[in-house]
């Protein structure tokens, strides 16, 4: 079972890297990382350096697709290279799926039209404009696509499809093999729950991004 | 604020990103993957190569030191540069911090003597050979020594640190910001609550890792 996660430049590290770290675990799972042209790639920060081992190109049919997001996402919104081949592989895979903003980027290649999906907690208002149903949900399975919401979700995203390709047991196997017994000291992963004034300046924070305009 | 994180070849990419996406969010902070020589350093499936960008004698006083654990900790036992380097930052370093086994190799590097401190689940034994205290909890503090279970505590550890940095908003907005709402599929993440037949079949394999001889 090939799995291929897709790297651009200024792509979030933990996107990539949580679904990695559970689905890599699969029995038989052969994991690439893959961008536009081999080498390494800088994460959103220019501090932590994956290398992409193949070109996009040397893996058209990958079972398993892993779109992460990051800022670096907002260049890879207009058709090209990266489109072409998530069409492509999507015609085959058995799963197509998406951490974070990454689900920006299935929309924006026409994959994610009509159908229930989520993203960043601030990004869900732009995935309802490229065509899809946005849900507010940590994550979201519609047929074979699945979306994570942001950033940490891809861990959970990684278990749930763990889980659908392996069966429960393995999937459990790999929760425990991660020590996944997630005990956060804070009660603040969500919009829903973390203080208002802490939610209130990243959508500021968001707007003054997409707009320019101080929120 | 400089923040070591410290790679060898076989570590567990989700001990040192984990971290990473928390601490490498604080304000000022200024993250250098450090490695013994520079360059690229495969993970425990040698599916993912991260690139250490500078050498440990490059970066001789972090502010912050974060050593992660995988397979290839085995290898980061005996004494030599790495403990070398280790001993010498510890004693400028604000914090001192593991991931998973790495605790194993700050005990062996003779850091944790007498301290509490915890590990993967399986590792807690040989943590307290090594003259730690070790504790079930999956944060630990004691004094400016940090430590962390397995794989994905390092995220729990980067948010309890981050509090302790830089105050409970920051690290409540960083919680926010990698949308840190863990919602595990399955109850399985620790020994305590894994169904025993899992349990029991990885303390079987990792005593014959250890031993060489079926559990």
């Amino acid at each position: 079972m090939q799995i291929a996660i897709v790297l651009f430049d200024r792509f979030t590290a933990l996107d990539a890297v949580g679904p990695y770290q559970v689905l890599g675990s699969l029995p038989g799972a052969e994991v690439v990382f893959a961008a536009e042209r081999p080498g390494r790639i800088g994460d959103d920060a220019a501090r932590l350096y994956l290398s992409a081992e193949a070109a996009l190109a040397e893996v058209p049919h990958p079972d398993v697709v892993v779109v992460p997001g990051g800022p670096g996402q907002r260049d890879q919104m207009a058709d090209g290279p990266l489109h072409a081949w998530l069409r492509a592989a999507d015609e085959t895979s058995a799963w197509t799926t998406s951490v974070c903003t990454g689900s920006l980027v299935l929309a924006a290649a026409g994959l994610l039209a009509g159908r229930r999906a989520t993203s960043y907690w601030l990004a869900l208002g732009e995935l309802g404009k490229l065509g899809a149903i946005p849900v507010t949900e940590r994550v979201v399975f519609d047929d074979k696509y699945v979306t994570a919401a942001g950033v940490s979700s891809g861990i959970d995203m990684g278990l749930a499809l763990a889980g659908r390709i392996a069966g429960d047991e393995t999937a459990q196997a790999i929760q425990l093999g991660i020590e996944y017994d997630p005990q956060p000291p804070y009660h603040a992963g969500s919009p829903d729950h973390a203080p208002a004034g802490i939610v209130n300046a990243m959508r500021a924070r968001s707007r003054f991004i997409l707009t320019g305009r101080p929120g």
